[in-house]
């Protein structure tokens, strides 16, 4: 069969995005990509999946993510269900010889985590791990201007990502507010995102103390039996050290009233500083400390073709890119990766470098807001 | 053959959003629009044609454009060739009883805009064409809000269009210079897109006043044997008045150095304002005469699940579309059109009325800023 | 006696602010300037005057602005009153021989205002009309960079004032209503600012377009017995040529929702763009094609001691100006006047080719949109 | 002698701030505010004192501060003097039975600021310490709307406040750069303002834990002799738990570039957000769960005159304040004080609980980022 064969595990938010990037990413990002095919979709109901398939030009589908990570006719596993999901899914289909695509974050616990990333190890296979946001040109743009040494050397750095989907005290309870279900949470849903960012553009973290707080402590069950308990975090905040000496902090929300998806940062170098705020994507705040001082100020840089991949999408600045669009240049990063026979970035075993400081967060608040080293 | 045919004559800039649009229209929109088949794609040379076709995922390429509008594979012809091709591609294609989707603007002459739109009468086709701007959904609010009265009775209108693309005083002289070629200037190419936008919201304009400028009045010869004309116009600017009494202007520059695409507008209100930038087009800004006083301002709306269709493509606010997505609900709406046997918005009848507009600000300049009815 | 003696008539919004910047100009910009004493205030009544005399430390109170302006302690005048009254103040103080700083506009109808104009040239007197928004040190700064040549060849330019004071349906009628007793609406209270700042950066204007618009044209008699005309514009928007050969227009309203102070102008030159919003006053957006493509956007240069004279204010830079030291810049530039003996910017004099273009703006809209030559 | 006697020490930044507002704080407060009379100014040598005696309109003028301090035609003292004069000027000037208005932040150490409270509760008199920032009618609204629960319970609070004053690795080495000359860094200078405005809207920290740097460890001397240690934080940064349950962080940096005077923060609610920032402090933003989910937004709230003091300046919303004008509200309160026999706010006891939250962070991070309980 012609083509990298595509299974998909999952159809809501998250899997749709995967079956639009899919079939979207050669036709945007070109030719030397390989081609692929929209082999087969696994949700539940059975009925649920055929539907989907039809809407998303799948060829078959499937009630049973066993028999998609196990045929022969698929090369490639995206993985886009609940996060209690991703552990078992993601091995089986790595031992079962297939690439994989995982949704963030890869486990509920660090343990399950690093057993995917040596499954990965293992079977040698590609694989990526969404954190869609690192795709982003503007992103791209502030990491090649750091990498030149544009702002000087990075000595500060700081981070924020909130929503506001839990903000509302009258929301009923769900298993999201449940540890054993849901695992970390500002932290898993967000936190991670923030990480990917601040990491990919200051380095690695060396250490870090941190508080976290649960703000609505219980919520009314969906039954009207009472109230239950919420289990893990809303708000999570942590002092950084990073291993080339800056220093920093991140914080995070999940009951943010009115932020829908904030997602900033700001890096401080000894000439310059980048700002960026993820619900205005397509925008870089630039300050350089050069030429005459009465006309210095941050600049608002729009993404245009001089941003790769952004051409690719279109040729013209100021014509934005949306989510979806990430979606697709990490479908082709992935694609590449495969192509070349490389690996892709990250890796389950790089995420492991942003899933572990999440947890190191959690630990140092648990702990007393003691100093966890990395 | 199962599903509609599509043909696709073009592969630049908007080609390539046409084909990403096609491709993903059903995908992002439902299952309820019909199947699309790329059948076939067409441009020149026949090599790039064919190198294209397989980046898109086309069956067929051709460089011959009268083979594919009367392939009988074929059921819909997007043209997205330059603009004094627009008018015998289009007409041709709709006489082999093709339904069409055309790039903006129709035609270098409002007379053979006007022929457009009698051959796609009397083929009874479904026609659209590319006015994009209108299909994102935080316009769509926009226009929700002033339907429903949210900001009273609509007073004025204010709107600008503006791109740097030749702003540069050395930049060379091309064809797009030369009204033979390329028709209008500024107006064509951006300000037919404002049009479409103040009169979705505000209503037909029935009369104006306006003044044209030629900035750079000739440019270097790409040969270097001299210096060429710019026939057509830099800026225009026009005074408005609406049939439903409201006044207004309109003002478009295509050498406004910095802007990438600056598409702004503002609806005055007896009880509020509507205010939008395109280079920000995931927000809108409303004021409202509602509440206390020292509670009023501005607010800045973020498209999301509110606003439909945006969640079409994600369930979560804030999580920006881009510009192809405009494209992509572009086509969902020509399938809808051609599903229910109805007319998709804007027919290229409707797109007159912008047309018209374009033209009579250029004829008003031209006659010395009188006054022009449409 | 010692100092320059000063009388103000009037003590309302703008009376407190001349009071104001009298009691600070010399603290703040520097003792160069001549002192002044706070001699003699006129309001109506008597009390009112010698209880805002109090406040304010002037020495002396009177409920006769005649008195005031013939009073031999009295060197400069400072005229706030509504405007109607300015024409016949001025000239008796030019007259007995004083200084005067006039609020704009100069007066109800141009004949009045070339006749102060011409009173002022007879006394010999220092003469200012208060455009304070040009005491910026955001406009001056931005003045500074387009004459230097940074932004190249004016080519373009837009402006905008709106407020919303008149916005309201239900507000009840007033004198501001009325001809005879307002003379111009928006133009005159909003519009002339405007004038003053496209035609400080870009030069005088040569000939304009323009249309106006009554949006309420009656409005509730106070005394409930019916509706009452309303007579003056509303909005009002201008086609401009400039003398310098740009392009150009301008628009105003007082029926704005939500804008409080909007005073808004770009300037496109050939080589960038400079952009101010009065309601961020401290800020002057600015982009010039220079340096690296994927590195040019508008950058945000906030005011600071590299802006004259901002730090005889406060030394850093970020720490704003409000309105009310715009003012007292005013009265810096009065005195330096009157100390130098040379003529203050802008005198009655050249006041009047800002008041010429309002009129000009209400009287092409009158004549059905003609083309009037300045 | 008629009026409040005003003794003025020092006659840079702060100084003259200090000498404007004491000239203008009735004349726009009004007339229930004691008369003063500019009585003495101290500054070194005094031939500087006596010229800035004349500029800013002081009777007399002195070399040596404790003359001042002593006179008995002097009622109230303004210390503006770099910090580690403060204390002894300001105990002095208390125990001579003055009324003292001393700069922030109020001492080099804790013992010293509590010894200055000491000796301010002995004397009776009334103090305060120059914590502008929270006189804002912008700062003003946000604490009313938070009191009246427009935001519901407040759960989380973030602030930074950042300047780039030490950005420059080339600076040379200044005094500042010594503890025992300046105590703090960021923290005196800038953090402790920050701690004004949190504390203000959200209550009393009860403990917290932090993290300080020095970015630029040394600098070059002025006179070449090689380098001088830095020994103050360039950044400080802390994660807080307030005495409501609502947890939070601050964090300040002087070696921001482009930073100019952030001075920002946001309080989440459970039925809300306030964000404000100082580059633009007649803006608010909030956001409210109110209304239709459509139609919610942050919206930007201008300062006006329903945001009390904003009318004592202009009686025009948008008509901005600038920094000197909080000086001038800063002068009328303190007025007020001492006219009601009464406190100011915040006196130096209430200013210690800013300064022991700054010198806790301070010592959390001396500490090894220990939980510090205030």
């Amino acid at each position: 069969m012609a083509g990298l064969g595509i299974g998909l595990i999952g159809t809501g938010f998250m899997g749709k995005t995967h079956a639009l990037a899919w079939g979207a990413a050669r036709a945007v990002l070109g030719r030397d990509l390989p081609e692929v095919r929209l082999e087969m979709l696994c949700d539940t109901p059975q009925d649920r999946a055929a539907e989907m398939a039809d809407q998303f030009g799948f060829a078959r589908a499937t009630g049973d993510w066993r028999a998609l990570v196990t045929d022969p006719a698929v090369d490639v596993v995206s993985i886009t269900t609940p996060n209690n999901l991703h552990h078992e899914m993601a091995c089986t289909a790595l031992r079962a010889g297939k690439h994989v695509w995982c949704e963030k974050p890869m486990a509920l616990t660090l343990a399950e985590a690093e057993e995917m990333a040596q499954a990965a190890h293992e079977a040698g296979a590609v694989t990526m791990v969404g954190y869609n946001y690192i795709r982003n040109p503007a992103f791209l743009h502030a990491k090649k201007l750091i990498e030149e040494g544009r702002i000087g050397r990075v000595v500060h750095v700081r981070g924020w990502v909130d929503e506001d989907y839990q903000a509302d005290p009258d929301l009923p309870w769900t298993w999201r507010a449940r540890l054993q279900d849901a695992g970390l949470g500002t932290l898993g849903d967000l936190g991670c995102h923030l990480v990917s960012m601040v990491v990919g553009l200051a380095g690695p973290i060396e250490s870090l103390v941190a508080d976290t707080q649960i703000i609505h402590d219980t919520r009314p069950l969906p039954d009207g039996s009472g109230r239950g308990a919420v289990e893990n975090e809303d708000t999570a905040t942590a002092l950084l050290r990073f291993a080339n000496g800056a220093h920093g902090s991140i914080s995070s929300s999940r009951s943010a009233w009115g932020r829908k998806n904030k997602l900033d940062w700001e890096i401080h170098g000894t000439r310059g500083m980048i700002c960026f705020a993820q619900e205005r994507m397509n925008e870089l705040q630039v300050y350089l400390n050069e030429g005459p001082k009465a006309e210095q100020g941050f600049r608002t840089i729009l993404s245009g073709p001089e941003h790769p991949p952004f051409s690719a999408f279109v040729p013209a600045p100021g014509h934005q890119l949306g989510f979806g669009d990430l979606k697709t240049i990490e479908a082709a990063d992935l694609l590449t990766a495969i192509r070349d026979g490389g690996q892709a970035y990250p890796s389950m075993q790089d995420a492991l470098v942003f899933e572990r400081v999440i947890h190191a967060i959690a630990d140092s608040a648990r702990r007393g807001c003691c100093r966890v080293t990395l």
